[in-house]
């Protein structure tokens, strides 16, 4: 998609809209009260309730199959179609929305089609989770946390060869809104002999891009990094919450396990590869003296057009602020192009021994953080390593997350000749240990 | 359970059976030609089928629940009944099944409620995996494999503090008898600078105890030791299949990836606390100078009982043997003593955090190596990290799994005054890589 698209709604709150214009379309699973979960489309301020308009045979062909997939308690039956029918239903979607529709006055009519966003409806997750992967492709962020436990040495050599990730807790990903508890567990205390027990000190966040896997492969296939993509149904925000005292204790030999699995949050909307097509970039070239990839991980138009342009902010908002009616205060802004491998690239290696993806798997891309301190997308960055606090409006300072502070994601992408389009937000409060 | 236990069975087949006497019932899901997949009971050389059961009412009570939610393709309802109707159901088919049973006729009319085990069933994964997590409790393993890598401090100083576990793959985990594919991957060769992509050439087995998770817990809560037992719906085998070259090149530091998640196998049958009862032990004393568990970790009953005297053994079936008609081969026999942590240890610990476990979920024991080389559950180990052969009869050599090569473990427990009861087979073969 190269030409300007300036299409507009006849639902006036899309238009002009930071996340939700005509362009996006994001899909989730909504409910209301009484009502049972089910899928929906994100236009402005409303959803676009698909069981309804499906119910009411206003989709065709492919896109009538992805609407009735997507009008269940999860996406997974929709994820799983791939996407042909996924890209059928937007299309109809945007003529059925645009100015100028014949629909309009049907849809008015019908009404209950379209719900108010903030006063009617609670959003779910969209897909259940079979198996979590949290990667590990920001750059600058395996630097940072490198340097603090190697400062001559921050990247294993692997790094720049090997799309790192490790197998997550499907059981605890949560949508946005969901309360995490401040975990208990064991740490070693500076000087310490022995570890004692009790609430993390530490508690953290980490900035990442959600990636939502559509069809699967079979048990022993691998996908090829050409094909990677026609797997990903689509994106999301992701805050791979952190225990980082826990952490420090734990991970050997066999990596992070309790200081990451108490939860994951992710926003609750799934931004399509479609829409996100004009925000593609090239993948930055490697610095010189960088490896090659090896041949699975290599694929031309992955070079040209794997990377996305998505600005990614993290917010926090603490009960002194909220108590004075205070904005929430900005950490950090990234941006997505601080990926050194590109979703096809953790797709293709991922399947590469035969590991099975299934619809409704999740990725998470590692910590997003850019190459200076405002956009470090973790307190363990920001504070570097817990020794330099960060300063707040009001005087207050954080070193790592209090009980009652809020971290809010957001992302969007920019560009002229397009309407803005945003993922909505990824939030979670702190609630103290039990 | 303290008395002797020397019951028959009117199925003449249980009595004396090596795995499946009146005194085990193990729980699977199987399914015969033409069949949906369902729920079943082990007993001698046959299956009884719970659904042909429960649909003639044979059950009351909470077992009559049990059966039900057992009749199903997957066991994960049953699972999350608890530990009250999984014992009331053994108690109707204990009584059911034994000699001078009342039911011993009808059942023989009914005939088709017991069906052949090895003729006519396909047996199938006991339950939907929702999450794996393989731990790390083999003392001597974690021990041979870290003087592999460190031989003047093979413990890392958190090993007898924390039951070291990680998260695992759900969607590779297949029945005993499922074949195995070679993976691909990287690895980085003796000396090279760079690495290579291809068949994995240091194929191992892991031999471990399976642990499937019942009742689960609510997020953000943690289970007490005192109740962890509670948690467990039952035991069976498990090979966690590993690449070493591509573990030895990716796992840092973020742990195993794909050099474990291609395959993971199961042995077939759930075996209950119930039938285990007889075989437990004191957990073995901790030798001088080593930590006190810590309070969340420390239970007086599971210190008095909270072992298990199983004897694992591991086989191995090579091409060449197959083609002449032998017997596999014993690698080695070792024994779930060898576990430094207890099952309600570990689930204590997994939940600690509030991790979130659920009916269907999967634990692997890590590798149960014995402090002697006969008893080593690797390859890793029994081949000193492949530089030393070990010989086959016939003048074969294996330092890891050739293509062909089909794994085979199996356990039992035997006691004075109790029929031996056995676990069935987890076994795969080896197919070449793709």
């Amino acid at each position: 998609m190269t030409q300007a698209d300036t299409r507009k709604s006849w639902i006036a709150s899309a238009n002009g809209h930071p996340d939700f214009p005509l362009q996006n379309l994001p899909l989730g699973v909504f409910s209301t009260a009484g009502g049972t979960p089910r899928g929906g489309v994100a236009i402005g301020e409303h959803i676009f309730d698909l069981k309804v308009a499906a119910d009411a045979g206003l989709f065709t062909g492919e896109a009538k199959h992805a609407a009735a997939a997507a009008s269940g308690a999860s996406l997974n039956a929709f994820f799983a179609l791939g996407a042909g029918p996924r890209r059928a239903l937007r299309e109809q979607l945007q003529a059925m929305l645009a100015e100028g529709s014949e629909h309009q006055v049907a849809l008015e009519v019908m009404g209950d089609s379209l719900l108010p966003l903030q006063i009617d409806c609670q959003l779910q997750l969209p897909a259940q989770v079979g198996d979590y992967t949290d990667f590990y492709v920001g750059i600058h962020h395996a630097n940072n946390v490198g340097r603090l436990f190697r400062p001559d040495n921050p990247l294993l050599p692997n790094y720049k060869h090997v799309p790192i990730g490790y197998h997550g807790r499907a059981s605890t990903v949560v949508a946005s809104g969901c309360e995490v508890r401040r975990p208990n567990g064991q740490t070693l205390a500076p000087g310490a002999e022995a570890p004692s027990f009790g609430p993390s000190k530490r508690l953290d966040y980490e900035l990442e891009l959600g990636i939502w896997i559509g069809q699967g492969n079979a048990m022993g296939d691998a996908i090829a990094i050409g094909a990677a993509e026609q797997h990903v149904a689509g994106y999301c925000l992701l805050n791979d919450w952190s225990a980082r005292d826990v952490q420090a204790w734990e991970y050997q030999p066999l990596g992070p396990f309790l200081a990451k699995n108490f939860a994951t949050s992710v926003s609750p909307w799934v931004v399509t590869a479609e829409a996100l097509a004009p925000f593609r970039k090239a993948q930055p070239a490697r610095p010189e003296g960088d490896p090659q990839p090896l041949p699975y991980l290599m694929d031309a138009n992955d070079q040209a057009h794997g990377a996305f342009d998505i600005q990614l902010e993290v917010l926090l908002l603490t009960p002194a602020m909220r108590k004075h009616g205070s904005a929430p205060v900005r950490l950090a802004l990234s941006n997505t192009q601080n990926m050194y491998w590109t979703v096809a690239q953790m797709v293709a290696h991922h399947s590469v021994g035969g590991c099975k993806l299934q619809p409704g798997d999740l990725f998470g891309s590692g910590t997003l953080s850019g190459p200076q301190p405002d956009a470090f997308g973790s307190l363990l960055e920001s504070t570097f390593g817990g020794k330099q606090p960060i300063e707040l409006p009001g005087g207050e300072q954080r070193t790592f997350l209090q009980d009652g502070d809020e971290v809010i994601f957001r992302a969007w992408c920019e560009r002229e000749g397009y309407p803005r389009i945003g993922f909505g937000e990824c939030r979670g409060v702190i609630l103290p240990a039990r």
